[in-house]
This record gives C-alpha cells, sequence and structure tokens, in this order.
C-alpha cells in the first residue's frame, strides 16, 4: 500500500467496498468557518500557501514544533514563497499528524499533484500549484462545485450583515450555503471588549441595548434574519458548558453590572452564560433548529502568541478536568424532546461521558464527531467505536469539516468517510453486523444523517 | 465471515482455539440481578417481548435513540405484538450497540433462530419464538441448565425473606443461586425514602431501629441469613466510594438526625456513607465474603424518565471526573490483607486509577470486569488490554452478567469469553506470551479465578 | 510466532524493517535509576534474584499479587535461592504484564537463556544464571558496553558528591554516564525530613542554609558542580506540577516558617514548590539543560508497605483527578522559547491533555514517553498513536528505561523500538505516510532525537 492511495485508511475489502459505496455522495459540512466574502467573490487562490496555510494555524503549530521562525509562519515580511520554501523543507516531521494527510490530499486530489512534500519538490509543486491555481476551474466556487458540497453552514456572529450569503444566492451557490448562529461575543461578559461588542450589536440592528430584554430582543431579530437565509442551526464555544436555571432577575443584574462597566466575577459570568445559552435554546428549539455546543476548549494559554498575534493561532487546548455533566443537565432537562442537540467535545477524555449522556437523553441529543484536536484518523475511530459501544452510531450527528480552509472540506470528509468505512468493516470482520447493515450505517452517518438532522 | 457465526469476536485461529477450549466451561455469574421469585417459579416467557424488552431498559435506552415512543416501549397500553413489532421495525439502526449483538446471540444461540430481526423477519421471529418459548425446555429453570450456569448470584436487600431463594434448594437448581447482601438502601441516608426503609427493615427483623447499634446489629443478622442461604459477598453501588474512618459518635449523631427527619446535608452523607461501608467490610472480613463496590454511576440524571417512569429505567451515566482515590484509601488500607475486595468502575476513563489500584493492594483486592455501559466487546477488550498491563489479568474477578434477564446470561458471557480470547490471542501474536500460557490464563479467567476469588 | 521471537511486537514485514533499520543503533536513556556506584565498582551479580530482582518493586508488586508472602520478596532470612523459587513458581501468573516480557526478554537476550519461566524450568535456570553471571563479560561496565549504550543518565541528590560519576570517567564508560539534578528532597518542604535534609545539604556544601537565597546559592552551586559531570538536565516528580508565580518574598516567609520548625500548610507548600520550580528552571535556562517533570504519581498510599519497607517498594499510583493544566502554566509562559521541557505523564488519561500542551508550547516543549506504569508496549502503543496525531512524533524526547536493573535497559528501549517500529508500520500500512518516512522518524525518535535534546 502506497501513501494515500485508494486504500488509504482501508485495510481490508470490506472497508474497500463499504468506502467505494459512500465516496461520491454530496459532501453535507453542517460547520465550517468558511470565508463567505472570499467565496462570494469567487476568487481565486494565487499560491499554495495563501491556499494552504496563510489562515491555518493548524499549519503554524505543526511548523513551531519542528522549529520554523514565527517571521516565516505569520510574519508581514517574508513573501509567500519564502514561507512555502521553509515549509516544504520541514513538512516531512509532521508526518503522522493529520494536516500531513490533509494537506497531501488537497494537494493530490484537488489540484493533482501526485509528489510529496519536502526540499526536493518544493520547486516542482510551488510552480505547478501557481500554474494549476490559475485555472477557471480553481475558483473558491468551482472548488465547492467539485467537492460535491451540496450544503455546507459557515459562522457566523448575530451582528453579521450577511451580505456574502445573500450574494450567494445569486451565484452557482445558490442554497448551498448557510450562515450559523453563533453569538459566542454576546455570551462571552467577563471579557474586555464586551461592552463594545454589544454596542456595536445594537447599532448593527439600529436600536442601542440597555436592558438584557433588549439583547434579547435584537437576538431574536437577528435569529430570525438569519433564519431568512437558511440558518438551521446555533452554535457556542464554551470550555465549561454552564446552562443552569437563574431567574432572569439575577442575570438582568448581572447584565446591568456589566454594562455600567463594573467587574464581573466567575460567579456573575456562570449566571449570565447559563441564562444566555437557555434564551438561545428557546428560540432554537421555537425554529426547529439545531442547538451545538462545542465544549472543552481551554483557549489563549501561550501568551506569547496571544499577545502578538490575538486569538485562533495555535494557543488553544483542553483540559482533561473539565466539568461537564452537572452544568449541562439544567438544559437537556429544560428542553427535554423539544430541542435538537448536538455535543462536541475536544478532549477524547471525555467521549465516555458524552456517549452516556446523549445514550440518556432519548433521540434529539446527538454526539457530535470527535472536535478540533480530535478529528483525525485514531480519534474517530476510537470515537465511532465507543461511542457505537454506547449510544448508537445510527444517531450521531455526522462529519463537520470545521475548516477555515475551502480547500479542505472535500479531504476533510474523505478522512471521516475513509475512518467510517474502517470502523464499519472491522465491525463486519468480527462478526458484529452483517456488511448490508454496515452499508446502510456507512450512507445513513455519511448522507442521511445530517440530512435529516440539519433540514438539508 | 458471517454475522455473530463461529468465529464471532475471534479474528484468527489461535483466537479460535482459546476460545474452543473455554466455551464449554460452566457459567460462574457472581453477580446478577435475576428475578428469583419468577425463577423459583420457573415460569415460561410468553413471548419475545417479555422475554427480552420488557424488564430490560438497554432495549428502551436504544429504541428512544431511534424515536420509538415511550408507548411502544413503557406504556401500560401497547401490547407486546405491538411493541415487538417497533422494535423490530428499528432494531437495524441499532447495530455497532452490544443489546443488538446480546440479543441476537439469545434469539440464535438459545432460541435456535437464524434470523436477522428487522421489519421483514418480524412477523416470522414472534411465532416462531412464542412456539419456541412453549415448549418444556424453555422454563426458566431449565434454561439456566441449559446454559450451563453452575453458581449464580442475585442482588438482595436485607429486608428480603429470601424465601424464593429458599425454594430453589428444593428445585433443580439446589447449590446453583445465591444471595448478595446489598444494603444500598439503608446506606442511602440522604433519600427521602431512607427513614421508611429503615423502619420497615425494623420490622422485617422484629425489632426497632433507633440508634446505629441496632442498625448494625440488623444489617449483621441479616448478613448471618444470607449465608446461611450461601450468600459470599456484598455489593455496594456507589458513584464517589466515600469509606474514609470517622469515629462512631460522629456517624450516630448523623444517624440520629436522619432518623428525626432532619435534613442531612453532603457532609453528613460522606459520614454516614464511610461508616457504613467500613461497618459492612468488617462484617465480610469476618465471614470471609467479597466485598464489592461498582463506582461511578451518576443516577437518575433525566428528570422526564424519573418522574413518569422512576429508577433502572435508563437515566443512568457516569462522570469523568469522579473522585475514587482519595475517598477510598482508608477503607482499603484498614483491611489491607483481611478483606477480598473486587471494584468495579463504569467509566472507561477510570480503567487506571482503578487496575493501578489494585495492583497496589496486592492478592486480596481485585479488579472487576468492565461494568455497565463498559461491558461491551469494545469496552473489555480495551480493558483486559491495559489492565494486563498493569495489574494481573490472573488477579482480576472474572466476568459477571450484571443483567436482568436470564435469557442473556449466556451471551453476556459467550461475548466475554470470545473477547478473553481475542485479547489473548492477539497478545499470542505478538510473541508477549506462549499459546500454551494464555490457554491457561483464558481458563483460568473464565471460571478457576471466580470459583476460587467466591468460593463457588 | 512464539513467545518473544524476531517478530515480537512487529506484526508485518513492514514492521521488522523498520525494526531491524534501527536494533542496531546505540542506546541513549536519558532517565534511569542507576546504581552508580554498584556499577562504578564494576562488580558482577552473583544470581538471578540478586539481578532481576532484589531492587526492583515491580517484581515485588506482581508477585503480591499472586499471593506470595513478603518474607520470600522483601524479607531477610529467605536467601535469594528460595526467593527464586517461589518467584518462578508463581510467574506464569504474570504473563500480561510487560515484567513478564521485560525479565524474559533480559533472560534471553543478556543470559542467553531460551526457557519460560516456571516452576519446572527453575532449576535449570538458576544454575545456568550462576554460572552465566560468574563471567567476565558479565561484569556490570561490560553489560552496559554489550547493550551498546552510547549515554545514560542516573537521578542524584544535589547533595551527592557524585564520586562515582567522577570514577566512570577513568573506567571504560568514560564519557557515557552522567548525573541528572533532582533536588525533589529540597522541594518537599512538607514532609517530616525535610529540615534535616536541609541541614545535610548545607553541611555538603560547607554552609548553612537559613534563608531562601541560601538554599538557591547551594543548588546553583550544585547545579554548576552537576554540570562540569556532564549533566545537562534536571528532574522533578510532582503530583500536580505546581509552577505558578509567587514573589520571593512569599516564599521566603513559607521558608522560615519551615525552617523553624514550624507546621506548613498545603498552601505554603504549593507556594514554595512553585517558586522552587521557577528558580531551577531558571538555572537549567541559563545553562542550557533539559527540565523533565514527571507528572501525577501519588506515592506510599498503602500503608502497610510504607510502614514497614518505606518508599519506593510498590505503593505508588496515580489518579484521574490531578490538576496539570493551571498549575502548570505560569511557568511554560515564563520560559516560553528559552526553556527545554519534557513532560511525562503517568495516567494515560493526561495523554491528550499533555500532548495538547506540548503542541501548543512549540519547539522547545516535548512530550516525554508513557512513563511508569504506562510505559508497556499497550501503554507506549496508545500514546504514541494519540500523541502522533495531536503533536508531533518528531519533535518528542525518545525512551528513557527508568530502570534500577543495568540488565534491564536493552530490554526496555528494545520493547520501545518494536513498539514504534509497530506503531509506524501501522501508519505505512494504512497509507498514512510511505515507508521511507517511516523509516526515518524510527530513526529520529530511536537516536537522533534524544542526541539532540540532550546534546549527548
Amino acid at each position: 500500500m502506497a501513501f494515500l492511495d485508494q486504500s488509504y485508511l482501508l485495510p481490508d475489502g470490506v472497508a474497500r467496498e463499504i468506502y467505494e459505496s459512500i465516496q461520491g455522495l454530496p459532501i453535507l459540512d453542517a460547520h465550517n468557518h468558511c470565508d463567505v466574502k472570499a467565496l462570494s467573490e469567487d476568487r481565486k487562490f494565487e499560491n499554495f500557501w495563501e491556499a494552504e496555510a496563510a489562515t491555518d494555524h493548524y499549519v503554524w503549530e505543526c511548523l513551531r514544533k519542528c522549529g520554523v521562525d514565527e517571521a516565516l509562519l505569520t510574519g508581514k515580511e517574508a513573501s509567500d514563497k519564502e514561507k512555502f520554501l521553509a515549509f516544504a523543507a520541514n513538512f516531512e516531521l509532521v508526518a503522522g499528524n493529520p494536516t500531513y494527510e490533509w494537506i497531501h490530499l488537497d494537494l493530490k486530489r484537488r489540484l493533482g499533484i501526485d509528489l510529496e512534500i519536502n526540499a526536493e519538490n518544493a520547486e516542482a509543486i510551488w510552480s505547478q500549484c501557481e500554474a494549476k491555481f490559475a485555472q477557471d476551474d480553481m475558483s473558491q466556487q468551482n472548488l465547492i462545485k467539485a467537492m460535491n458540497v451540496e450544503a455546507m453552514c459557515s459562522t457566523d456572529d448575530p451582528a453579521d450583515t450577511l451580505e456574502y450569503h445573500q450574494a450567494l444566492q445569486n451565484s452557482q451557490l445558490k442554497n448551498t450555503v448557510f450562515p450559523t448562529f453563533r453569538p459566542d461575543k454576546a455570551m462571552n461578559i467577563g471579557k474586555p471588549e464586551w461592552n463594545a461588542y454589544i454596542d456595536s450589536l445594537g447599532k448593527r440592528w439600529n436600536t442601542s441595548i440597555e436592558t438584557i430584554d433588549q439583547l434579547f430582543d435584537v437576538l431574536g431579530q437577528a435569529h430570525a434574519f438569519f433564519a431568512s437565509l437558511g440558518c438551521r442551526a446555533s452554535d457556542h464555544g464554551v470550555n465549561v458548558p454552564y446552562a443552569q436555571q437563574f431567574p432572569k432577575g439575577i442575570a438582568e443584574k448581572v447584565f446591568a453590572k456589566a454594562r455600567a462597566g463594573e467587574k464581573v466575577d466567575y460567579t456573575d459570568r456562570v449566571i449570565f452564560m447559563s441564562y444566555f445559552l437557555n434564551e438561545v435554546a428557546e428560540l432554537d428549539a421555537q425554529r426547529g433548529w439545531v442547538f451545538q455546543l462545542h465544549i472543552g476548549a481551554v483557549r489563549d494559554v501561550r501568551t506569547s502568541l496571544y499577545e502578538t498575534l490575538g486569538p485562533d493561532v495555535g494557543g488553544d487546548l483542553c483540559d482533561h478536568n473539565t466539568d461537564i455533566l452537572t452544568p449541562i443537565l439544567p438544559l437537556l432537562n429544560r428542553f427535554d424532546n423539544r430541542l435538537k442537540v448536538v455535543l462536541y467535545n475536544m478532549n477524547p477524555i471525555h467521549n465516555a461521558t458524552l456517549a452516556q449522556l446523549t445514550r440518556v437523553f432519548g433521540n434529539k441529543v446527538s454526539l457530535g464527531l470527535a472536535w478540533w484536536l480530535n478529528d483525525s484518523y485514531i480519534g474517530m475511530k476510537r470515537q465511532l467505536e465507543y461511542a457505537a459501544s454506547v449510544d448508537l452510531l445510527s444517531n450521531m450527528a455526522g462529519m463537520v469539516s470545521d475548516s477555515r480552509k475551502i480547500l479542505s472540506y472535500g479531504s476533510r470528509h474523505e478522512v471521516f468517510r475513509r475512518t467510517l468505512s474502517n470502523v464499519l468493516s472491522g465491525m463486519v470482520g468480527l462478526g458484529q453486523m452483517s456488511k448490508a447493515t454496515a452499508l446502510k450505517l456507512a450512507r445513513r452517518l455519511a448522507y442521511d444523517r445530517p440530512k435529516e438532522l440539519f433540514g438539508f
């Protein structure tokens, strides 16, 4: 077997047969970080670095581990080509990490370049990519088409005017790209930038937000506006998923204190966040949306990165001790049987707690695929095998790329579909289910289930 | 390889050879939730639903995840056949979950019906089962005989009069079914029903319980009575295993407070539970019993289920953060070398802590097999592989079915024995032990070790 | 495949090819518990028990689990032969545990005795070992040579005079054996023996230590002295890695209180330990040493062992709840990009947190190999597979034997190299990297990486 060939991640004939049955299905990608503006402009990438690395902190993290200087990663001085050459010279040291596979898959499947990335091949890859990216079929919208993306959801702020989503309705991607309602900035009452954000959110909706009722009036308007553009889910990034039941009066006081510029403490934040998540869940329940929680990210722990580059640059991780069960139970019970919920975890240690939680709460509460640093072959395989044994595979939410790179959607879903085929063929091989049943489950997780859950 | 055929869970010839060497050994099942009354009456099941699903919340949980209405699971109105048809129509969605395998195994091995459960086969399975269950060899006692159960332990309250255990001594199951001493209701001092339970426990023993000494007098009598019927173990279901050393005086005050109907707080419960477990451990040590702790179940978290159906209906799960080490060390040290202990955990995350704990405390403290949502093929395989590397396989306690369904004992032990053969063949295949040694270990864990530990 | 033959842990041809490419590389063993005095004296072992079990609490723990009496493990009365016979009679019960494999490997590879250890073979093994150990090529230094150890680091106290390290500079092991700076006794301010230790540390350096400045003066002198003998790393054994930033004044007060014989509480210990680790990290950073943290050992939990035999006899384990992230972040941020750090964890549950932490902190912070009860085939395999998917394999620190037994270094490194070959061949087999890349990574982890990191 050779690197990334047709048998990639498929150890036997049954695995290959399962994969062949699902590889052609359209992609449904219910959560990613698409640059919708760039997509709506349908512009092309100029080179490999811009397409693959300029916006991807996974690449920066891996190259930092190889000792590549920050100037050649996020620096403003170095050219894309200089950065690419440093990348290529070091990339073999990244082998074993999924970033190594994803990028080679992009190169092979999307760009048709079958070379291993290293110093020797660097110039050839650079120039072949430049030529390839200049082709018309490599515009961003054409890439989405070529990857057979039937539906995808970006991640958007309630203050967003969504004009690029509107523009896409007049493009070849009509009815393909939907926003997701992600009001984290409004929820994160402890952050220094919160007050300014609330101001700007008010302005966006031509009002001022002085009370908690006004906040949820505005969020309700935004929710309706998002719905008009096909939004079908909210999404919330949390470390501990505080979602307890507090009376509005208590949350109101915290809100007033924060708006007055007073310091809010940890308890205040727990109160406000809990109230906030419950209110958004109520909106979602009324509209039949999916309420997604991304649980367990501890952000910006590396001060040197945060101070020079800001958030989302590789300073995030997760902790094993994160409390999940106690804080989230009140919300799950309050909305029991009337809200679709998907729970994603970042630390594989929490696979058991989450799979058992989604098992207990029945049909409407689903386990999301292994998230972030967990969505490698090994991370997904271990999660799928375990989740199948506790919860039901058939009730899981399906794959989301979570990617910031358009070029990567196809590769991410390919790795998932191959991993799923691998896991199911393992079960067939051990006599745990028939091949016919495995084929049905494969199709369900790859396509039918996200279609049903998100209403694509 | 086909679904559940002879090679089920056995990937190679060595695995099959190991399994063949142990598949005929009698079953020793030191922990289950047998309905002893029904068994003593030796009655037959009427149909598939009654035998397989009417008492099994695992089935309900799986079908809830498929969207089956509660009326067709636990409802009083729907007939068994209606429930069965809903079950059959949805069961393929359960594939990957051990419940799918266990029930198909029961069907195939016990009932001789080699059909996959689905809508198409539903009527055939229903009628074939009805016919089969009507046969004399399908009475409950005959099933136990057919499954080659040499010894089994039910789970019983100290207030129980055990008349059905006595009745079984005059049946073909003489010296086969033993009670287990499970005084959880007396331990759970925080629960609303505790005082009424203590009253009834007193009445059962023709006395009243007003002091902590009286409580342990009664429990001591019950302990002796259980012993007279072959009991050889106590069992305790705990979330956090509080077993610290508190002076009797302090526990006495908590007890008095609770008996006076006053509210006890968390600390009170920790004190009483700690004292309680130590006292029962003392009784067990004196009588040479096995002290079993089932650790880490968080119960009744789904309010809608608990309020309509009560406990043990599918509202239970486990948490990763559960504290185990600090609370349990005092008891293990106090009874070091003079009490047989078996520790079971529900969350695979705790496999390491528990295996290291049983390693440290020597010969008398044993690791129990992966418990509850953890006793699938994948759960047991991962535990056995890891526990072997830290503790000794040869000191583990062996398999228990933990089942509420008689029909399932054979299937549960079959899955364990196949998984064990799979794990050992893996070690032989990698050259970690000789096949001769693996064959000895297989026999030991499947039969000799529980026989020795529980004194069957 | 037969027990421990050439294919041991190598499931296919690619695994064997990878292993063959690295099996001959010299051993670099950056952390062990070598008895340097014994090594400098170059004396021979007398018998199997002395060489394999007399100093190895792993063996005692395993045999305790088999029910062997303490008198035949650590007793002063029984002869080595009597102990060996008890060991041999029970050792097959240890199969599945890595101790079983390590000791058989020593027997086979070092002593050329190809017998399974059991009652039947006991006399033969005993006498063949006696004869073998009497040979000149079995002296301790010759064993180190025979195992192709190029560099190894023992574990040493700052009060140590290191005369045996000096002596080794005039032996055939010149430039082979280096000390490691392990000041745990000075750090553990809460322990009853701390004050006496500080006295003796002062005496060793011909001074008295009455202030915290004097303590770090002395430690600074010791650090320089260790450097003169080739030391290149400090090492710290901690449960929770407290390394927060406290002002010197606060730590000074705790120090003064403890020196005055007053009781220090938990907070005091956190303050002092945090200050201490930061100060040593500063010394290490200035000298370009590697700062190693062994995280998560809870020591001496079994009272009966500790009271009769003291520490390091088998009473240690780890906990899943151990807090790691919050306490260690301040140190990692303070020394970001200017201190080489290696983090080792004992509980596999912490693999994810640690791999993500080392990913975030870039090139100078490396993940150590699975430690202590985690460094079995299964423990290392699971860690390597997961760590590769989060961090980079190429940045890991490489194998350390952590062994107290000279005879075992070769076997420990053999098991690692085979496991590494197994993991990499798995990735090649699934098409995740080319064989050429896997061969380079194998060499890097087995030799080049520790050489570069520790500057051997």
